[in-house]
């Protein structure tokens, strides 16, 4: 029988599995939003960040090792509920000034999702004396947060375009 | 019949019926978390929370009266599955040292949501010249990312005081 889940550690150990799930499915969402991107600095950024989760993935297998467990995702309905958000708007705004808008907002939900997670995962790291865990979460939320500011300087780009 | 949405100015509208909904549900989730709160800290963190969450309803108010039309919000499945996880771990980890920070996490993912959509909104605003639509959604998004910074106290509290 499965022991029911109650400290700091399963916390920890589900929390990894939810975000193993979302980082697979951002992998499988990344390319087609590059495909539809009307810029291609929109697209490089979605390509460049696409390379960056396949590293980010390869990570998290490192923590599930550190703590004893085999790398396994569960169903985040966080991350299934913002990149069907995302899809959304790539169909109704299909060919339409708003497309880049809409994927550059949809990136960034993505993106704030995956910060809270990363850095609540880094944090109880610490608390739990994971010690080696530590530097590998701050190394992909230092990323998330970097693409995060990439994507807004892209939005803002977005608006002086139009302005001039 | 409805035109079919195709510029900025509906993915604006939109995404504010997405964050209006989002709202709401969250202003219905807040009391549930703080009665579950286990420190006074963080039970005072989410009602306080609470309230701004009113005020944060009233500008969007303000805001769908700006663009001339009804407050209305529409169902966003990114913020039904963030207040998902929440509820799965508030019933997973209740009576458990992992409860608080379990809700904090919650908490936390549901800020970086609204960080999100507020400076997207707020960008936009920008872009299709709604001037007084800006302080408002600027108003908002700081409030949102002072309750995120009080959070991370909290939950970094929570480590200092395991490890004393």
């Amino acid at each position: 029988m499965a022991k029911a889940p109650k400290d700091l550690s399963d916390l920890f150990h589900e929390t990894l599995k939810d975000i193993y799930y979302a980082e697979k499915q951002i992998l499988r969402a990344l390319p087609k939003m590059a495909k539809n991107a009307q810029t291609d600095e929109l697209r490089a950024a979605f390509e460049k960040h696409r390379d960056e989760t396949e590293g980010h993935v390869e990570r998290l297998d490192q923590v599930f090792e550190m703590i004893g467990k085999s790398p396994r995702g569960k169903t985040c309905d966080a991350i299934i509920g913002i990149l069907d958000e995302g899809k959304e708007i790539m169909e109704d705004f299909a060919q339409t000034e708003a497309l880049d808008p809409g994927m550059l907002a949809a990136a960034q939900a993505v993106e704030h999702y995956e910060i809270s997670r990363y850095g609540t995962l880094k944090t109880w790291a610490q608390q739990l004396g994971l010690k080696d865990a530590v530097p590998l979460l701050e190394a992909t939320l230092s990323e998330e947060k970097k693409t995060d500011e990439l994507l807004t300087r892209l939005a803002l780009a977005n608006v002086n375009k139009k302005a001039a």
